[in-house]
């Protein structure tokens, strides 16, 4: 089919189109609500009528599409840029891609540019940060191993989440994801690890620890942060949020926005 | 939306189809190829002219759309049964659902309803089974832990596989899957044993060992079962596939139709 879209059918569009050209470029921004987006983004895209800009959401990713009508591909391309320096001067540090390229890829260039390791913990995410992490080709250049530690036994095993800790705090708890964290990196000698654990639910959610509930934890050289989030939506995106949240903190740390 | 059609449209499209009523059945088979399927249930299918049979083939699954037209919806289902017993006979225990349940809900069901638990042990998947087998929800009934073994010190430390086996005879080979669905066993102490090896690409195939070469095992207390196959496609479909053959691999071995 693309051959004869671009060999037959995309000519007579251009004639027809009397030489115009319309280009589009997708900024995409990650963890964030499309409703802050748009609150940031709105002010400047509004003061434009080309570029005209869309905003698309979904689980744990927004999207802007700003489409530009040029005489040729250099001046829509022109225009776009005018709009793009003011939507990242409102969301700085926020948009992770501009080429095409989704999250995963973004963190699997940054990781294999610097040459940096990272190990993963995961629990209610299942597996799914891993992955994510691995489905770029050359993965094995920065992604060591993974341990799923379903269980609280397996976190302790695996990972060497203090016993008393677990009893003490829960199995999701600030602290737990942490631990889970540093024992990826300790266990894989990477230079980062990360740990994730959280309710994905439909069911094991309590009035202090609701469904939805996640902690992501990132363990570098420069110490441990953790980040709490409350995912609305059923499971599975509940887990596929996670899962961007821990690929936008690292993507945050590897481009020195945040300590790593 | 649904309200809507069902409250508004469904009734107004019941009256002009004068009282004829459509059902369909999709029988699903998994890990084998759509032309195999087909050369199985085509002699049987293609007797029959109500129910229509349509094949629906795609990366590590097929799928058989009966579709009937009666006056009833109970006499639709006994039309659509009819064709089912023979395409049963014709794939036998291959259909692994027909009331819609993707394969990872029919083993987990299975798992679940059994009282076993299960160990992972994944290199080339990347943690993609362990994330399908947690898709569902309950999932820490039967799920135990998984290690994802990207590197072969991770295979070496995490699941115990011997450092001279995977000089020997390399990480992709029949033997390091089995020592890795052992492994994992061994170290969470469950019930069964998965491990997955193999080459999902771009890059890293040889005349010998080519992308899309993978090997599944399955360790319970029968011992040790492996399965090679050489996948087509890209490296998305690779892993997938490899995780169906896992899937359709417990399946087989819960059901009694192999060894567990």
């Amino acid at each position: 089919m693309q051959p004869m879209f671009t060999g037959q059918v995309l000519p007579i569009v251009r004639e027809r189109a009397g030489g115009a050209v319309l280009r589009t470029r997708v900024l995409r921004i990650a963890s964030m609500a499309e409703s802050d987006v748009d609150q940031a983004a709105a002010p400047v895209y509004k003061t434009f009528t080309n570029p005209r800009t869309t905003i698309l959401g979904a689980a744990g990713q927004v999207e802007l599409h700003l489409t530009a009508e040029g005489r040729s591909e250099a001046e829509a391309e022109e225009l776009i840029e005018a709009l793009a320096v003011g939507i990242r001067q409102a969301l700085p540090g926020r948009i992770f891609s501009e080429d095409g390229r989704e999250l995963p890829e973004v963190v699997a260039d940054l990781l294999r540019d610097q040459g940096r390791t990272v190990a993963v913990g995961e629990s209610c995410t299942g597996g799914l940060l891993s992955a994510r992490l691995t489905d770029v080709a050359g993965a094995s250049a920065y992604f060591e191993r993974s341990i799923v530690t379903y269980s609280n036994r397996a976190k302790i095993e695996e990972l060497g989440v203090d016993a008393g800790l677990v009893e003490r705090v829960g199995a999701v708890s600030e602290e737990v994801a942490a631990a889970m964290a540093e024992g990826a990196r300790r266990v894989a000698g990477t230079h980062i690890g990360v740990g994730i654990t959280g309710i994905a639910g439909p069911d094991g959610g309590t009035p202090e620890k609701p469904v939805g509930l996640v902690y992501v934890a990132l363990d570098g050289a420069a110490g441990t942060r953790v980040r709490r989030a409350v995912f609305p939506g059923g499971r599975e995106r509940v887990r596929y949020q996670a899962t961007q949240v821990a690929l936008e903190m690292l993507r945050r740390g590897l481009l020195g926005l945040a300590p790593l």
